[in-house]
């Protein structure tokens, strides 16, 4: 779909029809996702991807009563790093002198900046700060989502400390904040899903100084 | 450009070249913008577009020293709510009456949902949920302009005290959360413009469940 048309097209899809999402599909919008800026481009989070209906039944019982946790076929749950460590660093200095064929003496500048930057912020700073990117990567994975014309609903409303439980983020030192179900609208019991979209005009939305 | 190809094509631009983006292509990226995802639809944000020389070259010397700021043609200052008040949610719910032609009355239930949910958060809450919601549509701003062909660059890096003060956000109880700058990359001063893209693999992103 064209740009323009795709994101008109695209709404929070309330209820989803139970429809497959074929993998070309998810992995087109998986690939955005890991096309994403990040600040420092150092990703501080991962995506899980559920599709097994098991796992799904149980977060939906547990963790997030929205339907389209079910009717969904794919969830994805952005779990955002509560702490960025200097092994964090170190692996991604690594990687990128890998990646680019460069020394890693020749990284040492971008490095010390990181670690100066990211090794001195506070616990909260950080949680807030790994979130922010994520958010980021959500707004790719949204767009492309409605580029390949499959629905989405992306769902803040769910509770992240059994959500940790359900997939083991906390042992990994992550934890879940952001939510992206991808599936097919279910237009009969979604009355949203003929509604107009609401957006603030673009005089209240932007403030131009030219 | 294609989706996939515009965004292995994109990149954070380091130095743009000062050649100005045409208001089509601006237009083109602040539509995305608007149309982007927030939580409840509420755009708790507005977004300050400075294309004006004396006042980017201000914000160079007094709030952001990257470059970008004024080799690019156009800053967009993302500038987050401080507040959501009971103000806000009824501008938000009389607007979506006149948009889909329903009655106010048939809102109650999602006007007081609003209000439960928002009215009851701390300000540090509320403070990191509209932020978050304003990267959602740095997300969009960062691929529509790469889908336009137009470089920009995020940033982080900068004075947000300095910048609430230079564009009067204070008095609107907003505050500056993240910068987009937009333009043409200069691929000779900016080495990372022939850098290749590093990026996670897959297997270290994605968890999948299946």
């Amino acid at each position: 779909m064209q740009f323009a048309d795709a994101l008109n097209w695209r709404y929070a899809a309330k209820n989803m029809n139970g429809q497959a999402v074929p993998s070309t599909k998810v992995d087109a919008i998986l690939e955005a996702i890991r096309l994403s800026a990040s600040s420092t481009g150092i990703q501080p989070y991962e995506i899980v991807v559920v599709s097994d209906p098991v796992l799904k039944g149980k977060i939906h019982e547990l963790a997030c009563p929205q339907p389209q946790v079910v009717e969904g076929s794919h969830l994805l749950v952005f779990a955002a790093q509560l702490s960025v460590t200097a092994e964090h660093i170190q692996a991604y200095i690594a990687h990128m002198a890998q990646v680019r064929q460069v020394s890693l003496e020749s990284l040492n500048g971008f490095s010390e900046s990181l670690k100066g930057g990211l090794l001195t912020m506070s616990a909260s700073d950080i949680k807030n700060w790994t979130a922010r990117q994520a958010y980021i990567a959500l707004g790719f994975g949204l767009v492309a989502a409605a580029i390949e014309e499959v629905d989405s609903c992306p769902i803040e409303g769910f509770n992240p400390a059994v959500m940790n439980e359900l997939l083991g983020l906390n042992e990994k030192n992550l934890t879940s904040v952001v939510l992206l179900s991808l599936g097919y609208r279910d237009a009969e019991k979604d009355f949203l899903a003929k509604a107009r979209k609401v957006r603030k005009e673009r005089s209240e939305l932007f403030v131009e100084l030219a």
